[in-house]
């Protein structure tokens, strides 16, 4: 029997445990998309208690509480830290086999050293622990302890970039923080809000944006804005991939009934966003960047929530209608266009990773640099699900390119999710190796893996470290 | 190698064994979702031979049957009891990696005691002997020697549960045998018999229901009727989850065409379905009842089936378009009615299992109780299927709320589905625990396994036993 | 650690190892469903090298090659062969868990007795090796090598078969070399080119086709032809599995429109199409033959490439909308038509399996042999994903029954394939059989492991050999 998440876990095979410990364990980590707050990283925020850092901001946690039954009093309510620390001990054990109960014991491990199984006997010890420590760290001090070397922030296009400028000029900062471009206000036509967004998008540039065309025109002088500031990546969320012949015409229609607060018809909506993301798409690729594209949402589905709470508070789900094969024709949209850039391609819905891998592999070879099945996350990001992403992505495309492990995280104590991916991928390739389905080529191996963690990242987005 | 399904079958670890045989084997069952006729308990039934119980209504076997090449006359036809039975064994070699290899086994050696492989040169013996064991048992016998504790019966509304009234005064009958509500005839409108039906049940509330809003009232009166007769649970079969807003005119609409034969347009059938679920819902909850909701099939897709034997003979299957994104603005409708009850969500496709566990996700907390992922059941309740389902609900949700194991079946036979369920969740854990993935501590392990083996069903449905 | 692809590759069991090397190994081969060109095999062609016969026609490897970097001009370009080969060659270590990884190796090893493991270092060696042996090898030659005992290629309606025909008559030829009847060019209504296909079928059978029912009377005619010359199956192939009410009307309407190239609403194109499949249906199942139909796909995404190339250049992937709900309605049909055949069931989305192999379950016993569900091919053919064919089949069916692998390839080193299927299958079985989930019973085993591997295609299709 396994010692309970040992330095070997997860590391079943010879292979796995030389590959992690002597190749994937030392290298730095790259986190190409996140959503920590910058100014937490320039300001080199402090925490008060563990409840703040580590129960903040995560839906993820608030989702498993309200299924155990802790009342929302102590998931996002007035409830006091410590009550609501304890509330969360007291249901892990009954998280098993939700890699929550992984993250959360290594994030304690690697963060403050503490080996005990977290429930209800040992939450009061811990707590106090974890808070001691936390009172001599800080942002910048968390990310170093986690040889955190470069990070993507998610910036909105009308953002003035000026927390990422001052740490740019900070000499004390050797971490690069760097944004990512995220215009989804200015293209998702259908949503509430769009029209306010389109006059604040507006005073960004200096001037009324009347057409769609002059949208994408004020997108493009962003991104170079962005680009002036360091940004290598955009990232696009859709509800639903779409797509619709990219005519001017209905574009503009959409456009102008959005502006008045008319419903926009579907086709119409979808040019419009077709052109935006293919305008963006092209500016991208001149530029060399690397354009995320996730899709398969379903957003703020409990009204309840919304209401009270506002997004990002656990009422997401996957989108089963994620409009995969809508892909196809965008991406030769974007092609035709001559603006197919290096692309990461995510769906939260698992069943469209074999799917997306085969339309992704029809277009390998004519873009600015290769496609990228995106990393299991979110919804997926368990070792199961993990596991699935890097099979399906192996035995349908070329595992060899990876690009890897992101946190898509909001909380500076999430970085050991590199560590969990690490695990799974050398897991993984020492059962390949161990039951002979690729050679023992120690050399192979290690670049292998070497790639996955950390230098296939450095290199398709051209991290500058 | 393993010996072929001795006591420590699919046990692979230590852990999964002294799960299994410490806890989980001896704990009685609730079956909370069935089809047993009620009146074979009541008048307790005696059957004739093996091919009585264990044929008779089986079309799990009586698929197989037809894919291995046995003539209809011997499936559900006028061949004898025996010829069907050794049909019957005849095709068993072939049935490799089917949960019917299994279960076949696991039914003979529970309830003859009968260790043999069943095929073509045992077949007769076999026979001869669990024939003669039958002479001397019966329904209650059977459901006794499987420890049932309290079953949950499939009745329609209309039903004057005059069985279930029976039993309840039967004092030589320690078995609680629950009915549960199923409504979909009066909620399937596009379905042919919905106008028969609100006729029927019409007279069994003493008024002609003349209206969308009167049919509601009249599925509300029938509740509390089955309330008071013990009833804890509702069952709604969709063959796709379905959303409309649910306006009033719309669904008087539909109800007033449907009433007078004329094809109902869809938005209008689904404003009626809606309006008339949460209607029940709204009922449940205030009841504290468990709600069930199931979607995802093809009902009768072999038109020369259906004409021949009727529903129910095998000629049903999975619906690919479930309707699994509908649920989302379904259960929002239910707590904007503050009418969310305790539900357990099946999809017959199992692509559905993770969009599926979240959306349930973001409404946990909000309703009357916590929201579950139905057990894999129907098409997918092989071993790889219920490990699917366990692996999908534990990484997507808290495992240690699950309430597990149905048999859906129509025979006594079948209540060795519980003790397959309980092994393969065994084995699943045990492979956790085993390789450091939980801790290795047995007092935890203990609970869980007792609270999804049975606790958690009997607390969440509130069995008085 | 097993040894890198040794004899025992794959077999990780006991009985594994004695299922595949005592059963599987030494049984021939037929390859029911193929590419390959008849000219090839009539005239006993000669290769100049291996770059020719291993990357010639290989959208795989081509995909794999631009994924991982390798300029067109290495791929499909004008690149000299040995350019070509070492590209491939150096990308060969980042092909882990890709199945070619494993065929290539195979296809070395088993053609060519060459053991080294491909890549940047051991390219040049091996080339000038290959290339050698190449020199005194044929057509005919490496199919005796792989004991290929019969092939189906594909062909097309108006083709005249005439190398079928001298093959027939070529007593040097011990291989049978049928044809197999693939008439989707006069089905898919939609597609371009249909209007010229029309008019050469019509030349084909000397008559003019000014009707939907005047091309189903000539599709019969060629049946017949076809069947006279030995043909035993046919291939219909759709991107989407359709269906819509065979209404001669509104089939005759989309026909005319089409052949006024004028634009055909789907309603009645789909008309068109079930009718016309229910017409190939029907003689198929009076002459007892095997009807394929394969769907799921997405043919041509990328534009540049189908300009470039054309068709088969890698630019195909996997339809999310396969239409396999519209299955149910298309068997009921040939069924009420009297014309439900053999058939193989093919999605290339494998999210389709589990629904569809219960679709299948509801028609068994119904038709005019047993519904198969297809191996998994194409984007599907890696040991995960032919694991997850066989395990669903096997849960949702009866995996004894199944008529197992095929190629779908256009080379004559692709029969390894059926290698690697049997070396999957017994490593799946042998799983089973250990773990105590199948009796340890030899004679048993060693009869499914032949039906799997051969007898069952021999049986099914009615192979004369």
């Amino acid at each position: 029997m396994a010692e309970f998440m040992n330095e070997d876990f997860l590391l079943s095979t010879h292979t796995a445990r030389a590959l992690y410990h002597e190749v994937a364990e030392e290298l730095p980590i790259i986190d190409y998309h996140c959503h920590i707050d910058p100014k937490d990283i320039a300001e080199d925020r402090h925490f008060d208690n563990i409840t703040q850092v580590w129960l903040g901001g995560d839906h993820y946690k608030w989702r498993l509480m309200r299924a155990a039954g802790i009342p929302e009093e102590l998931v996002t309510g007035n409830g006091g830290d410590w009550e609501k620390f304890s509330a969360f001990a007291s249901i892990m054990p009954k998280l098993i086999g939700n890699p929550v109960y992984h993250w959360s014991h290594l994030e304690l491990r690697r963060t403050f050293g503490i080996h005990e199984v977290l429930g209800p006997d040992t939450a009061e010890s811990i707590y106090r622990r974890a808070n001691q420590q936390l009172q001599e760290s800080s942002a910048r001090a968390l990310m170093r302890k986690f040889c955190v070397q470069a990070i993507c922030t998610t910036d909105d296009p009308a953002d003035d970039l000026r927390w990422h400028k001052q740490m740019a000029a900070d000499e004390t900062l050797e971490i690069s923080v760097l944004p990512a471009f995220r215009p989804d206000k200015a293209i998702n036509i259908e949503k509430p809000g769009f029209r306010e967004y389109i006059v604040r998008l507006g005073k960004t540039v200096g001037r009324e944006l009347s057409s769609a065309e002059e949208v994408a025109a004020a997108l493009v002088e962003r991104i170079d804005f962005f680009a002036a500031n360091g940004c290598l990546c955009a990232d696009h969320g859709l509800d639903a991939c779409m797509f619709a012949p990219p005519e001017k015409d209905a574009a503009e229609k959409a456009f102008r009934m959005a502006m008045e607060g008319q419903k926009v018809d579907q086709v119409q909506a979808d040019a419009y966003k077709t052109l935006l993301t293919m305008a963006c798409a092209k500016r991208y690729t001149e530029l060399g960047w690397v354009m995320q594209i996730h899709f398969g949402c379903l957003r703020n589905i409990n009204g309840a929530l919304l209401a009270n709470f506002g997004p990002d508070g656990g009422g997401d789900a996957i989108n089963s209608l994620s409009g995969v094969q809508c892909l196809a024709p965008l991406l030769n949209a974007f092609l035709e266009n001559k603006g197919l850039p290096k692309l990461i391609l995510y769906s939260l819905n698992p069943n469209d990773h074999t799917p997306l891998a085969s339309i992704m592999g029809s277009f390998q070879g004519f873009g600015a640099g290769g496609l990228q099945l995106g990393s299991a996350w979110w919804f997926n990001d368990s070792r199961p699900g993990m596991r699935a992403q890097l099979t399906e992505l192996a035995a349908g495309g070329v595992l060899g390119e990876f690009v890897g492990m992101l946190t898509d995280s909001r909380s500076f104590l999430s970085y050991p999710r590199h560590e969990y991916f690490r695990r799974v991928l050398c897991e993984l390739i020492g059962e390949w190796v161990e039951s002979g389905q690729y050679p023992d080529d120690r050399r192979l191996l290690n670049q292998l893996v070497a790639d996955l963690s950390y230098y296939n990242t450095k290199r398709y987005f051209g991290f500058a470290l």
